[in-house]
């Protein structure tokens, strides 16, 4: 017999455990799962079960032969901002071009305006029902970029604000410096300008204060050139921050290739990435994070190389990519869906997207994004009869509970 | 002074009352509404309100300047079925041909073997989750089709499954006999035989059980031609049991000319809809019933012809077409926000698609659909600033509270 100090013991339990290599979704034939500190201290079956002497305060939660997973991972968001773009939607359906839009205030800049004007509280307060959103989504884990201030201030402010919803919520959140995400209306023509403000205030600062996880830059012809994101990334790796990337939405500059070049996480979207950007991809470990929310919203129709990204091993990742101008999505379901329909990934391939592959985008694969003895203890138990139900179904969530630490919430 | 007998009584509210012709939205000052015994007995401003003695036991609800719509109308849904699609929808995306799908007992035919030997508590359990999520999404009026048992005993019994879900639940569920959905395999290579059965046995049988509000058929090469279902309107002309049907989907064979000419409430899918359709059935007010969650799911490419239905002022309604094959999905809000997306109808017709023109293709219009003195005190509230956004964000529902004749549910 072997003592034990666990905290908690889920029995009747299906575990999808994510992990890789072995059945499809990781399913283990194991229905029991102890927890310990916030950790899962072990999973086996009935029979092992038998070998353990279980401590009488333990908490034993009968899982009613529901499925579990790994608590979600939502490794691409914007879900810091300010103001409400909905009425700039309807002008595009009723005729209007974007160009009478942006005149009316519309576009990216209307966020920017209205995050720089909104207060820390309120933009905590516009945020905490998405992030509530995302929550019942069954997301114990979010990624959250800043990128609306394009000002020193505001871009800390967003930051800030996405501290204050991980500590206020029973949530992992990761924090992603998106200085580089637009240009500013201050530096018009001038985006060398801007980047260098960017490489020497900026980022630096944000730095010195402990509010980056990582950095990212939106490259692209409308935004910043290879060049540019060079620079910042070469600041980035002296500052030792991790690297994402928006690169090859709408075009193919090789950003990803770039990005791969300066071992990062991950780069994003990726509808135009080529087989040489993959390659690099490949070699240095780069995940490929697709954001069909994007491409849905914004009527693309090039797809992302999946294929290629299949054949050369890349683990490939999902997001909602939440933001109020091209993806106004809080639901890992619907984006599973959408990855399944709109881009033909498998079921399995999604719900890997969201948990093991999400993981490894913000470089917390070693901790969460699996079930595995040692990891978090972050779970979601889902109100179905197979996992492929998560990406069939939509406009729903059969989520029944979700577990942060080892705790309902 | 006008003395009532209102049982309650909103104020503070945003009425978007859907009432063509005017505003936006149908909205109008007014900020006040009161209903009794069930229905809207009066709407208007706080200055008109003070002319009003108002009972003691009137109960006062202060919205807090939320918006309030009529309630949602779901007019086309397939919610009443047995069985799961789930892993046929995996197979597929893991590369099985439709062929392989079918050899392994997929298609429409599995749900038809479910729902034969599922028992008439088994569907009820099984509907009675989706049937939540629909209200959860605001709706308090829905369709639900038979069309999973192509016999006798199995269509009657969906139908008193939809039945007895109607009288269990605070919604109105309209039935509609769908006996020629397909063709049952005891039928393989005899449709004449089995529409002579659907029209001579079926169909005037559960029209004498009371278990039809409408008769509908799918109209398609893959399922029964316009002369089958000429014979079936026929019957259902005589029994004076009102007509919808499934038209146009996947190719274009007249049926919608056909049905208009029955006189049909409305004519379904339509992405092949020509314009001599579009003049038929402006003739005889047949409302175009636009399923975008199908178009999606299927990925067809066919758009239907919206500019043609708009310039020859033919109702539109939009539904979720909730079923296992194409289809499961039970958000209003998913699919008027594909409706603007992949069809580019504005957010303000999506609005009607679920409510006015829903009721319309009901039948209903004279009950509910508009917020109107008189009609059905069925309503949603919503947390939103605008009503836009009910088509703009996905994924989530903004509903606040359902009421349903009055009542809040």
């Amino acid at each position: 017999m072997h003592n034990t100090s666990w905290d908690k013991l889920f029995t009747n339990v299906r575990l999808a455990t994510m992990v890789e290599g072995g059945d499809p979704y990781g399913m283990i034939d194991a229905r029991c799962l102890a927890v310990q500190r916030g950790q899962i201290a072990w999973i086996g079956t009935y029979e092992d079960l038998s070998n353990f002497n279980i401590p009488e305060r333990c908490e034993r939660i009968d899982l009613g032969n529901r499925w579990m997973t790994p608590g979600l991972v939502d490794c691409h968001t914007h879900l810091v901002y300010g103001g409400n773009r909905a009425e700039e939607f309807e002008m595009a359906l009723n005729g209007l071009s974007y160009e009478e839009i942006a005149k009316r205030g519309g576009g990216i800049i209307s966020t920017v305006t209205e995050t720089r004007k909104s207060s820390e509280d309120t933009l905590l307060e516009a945020s905490q029902p998405r992030l509530n959103e995302s929550m019942a989504g069954g997301v114990t884990t979010i990624e959250i970029k800043s990128g609306y201030g394009l000002d020193l201030e505001t871009e800390i402010k967003m930051l800030e604000v996405a501290k204050k919803l991980g500590a206020g919520n029973p949530i992992r959140v990761r924090k992603t410096f998106l200085g580089a995400h637009a240009l500013p209306p201050e530096y018009k023509e001038n985006s060398h300008g801007y980047m260098d403000k960017v490489c020497k205030e900026m980022l630096p600062t944000a730095h010195a204060l402990e509010l980056v996880d990582a950095v990212d830059a939106f490259c692209e012809n409308i935004a910043f050139s290879v060049d540019e994101v060079r620079q910042l990334f070469k600041v980035a790796e002296q500052l030792n921050i991790p690297i994402k990337l928006h690169a090859e939405q709408l075009s193919n500059l090789h950003g990803a290739e770039l990005a791969a070049n300066f071992k990062a996480l991950s780069a994003d979207h990726l509808e135009y990435l080529d087989e040489a950007g993959v390659k690099a991809m490949a070699a240095h470990g780069t995940v490929a994070v697709l954001l069909p929310g994007a491409f849905y919203f914004l009527r693309e129709s090039q797809q992302p190389p999946l294929d290629l990204l299949r054949e050369y091993g890349v683990p490939i990742a999902l997001a909602t990519d939440c933001n109020p101008g091209s993806s106004p999505i809080t639901s890992p379901q619907l984006v599973m869906n959408m990855a399944a329909i709109l881009f033909r990934m498998t079921p399995e391939e999604a719900l890997a997207g969201f948990t093991r592959n999400g993981a490894r985008a913000l470089g917390l694969l070693e901790e969460i994004g699996t079930l595995e003895t040692g990891k978090q203890a972050d779970f979601a138990v889902w109100n179905i009869d197979h996992p492929a139900e998560l990406t069939y179904r939509i406009g729903s969530t059969p989520l029944y509970q979700r577990y942060f630490s080892g705790n309902a919430s």
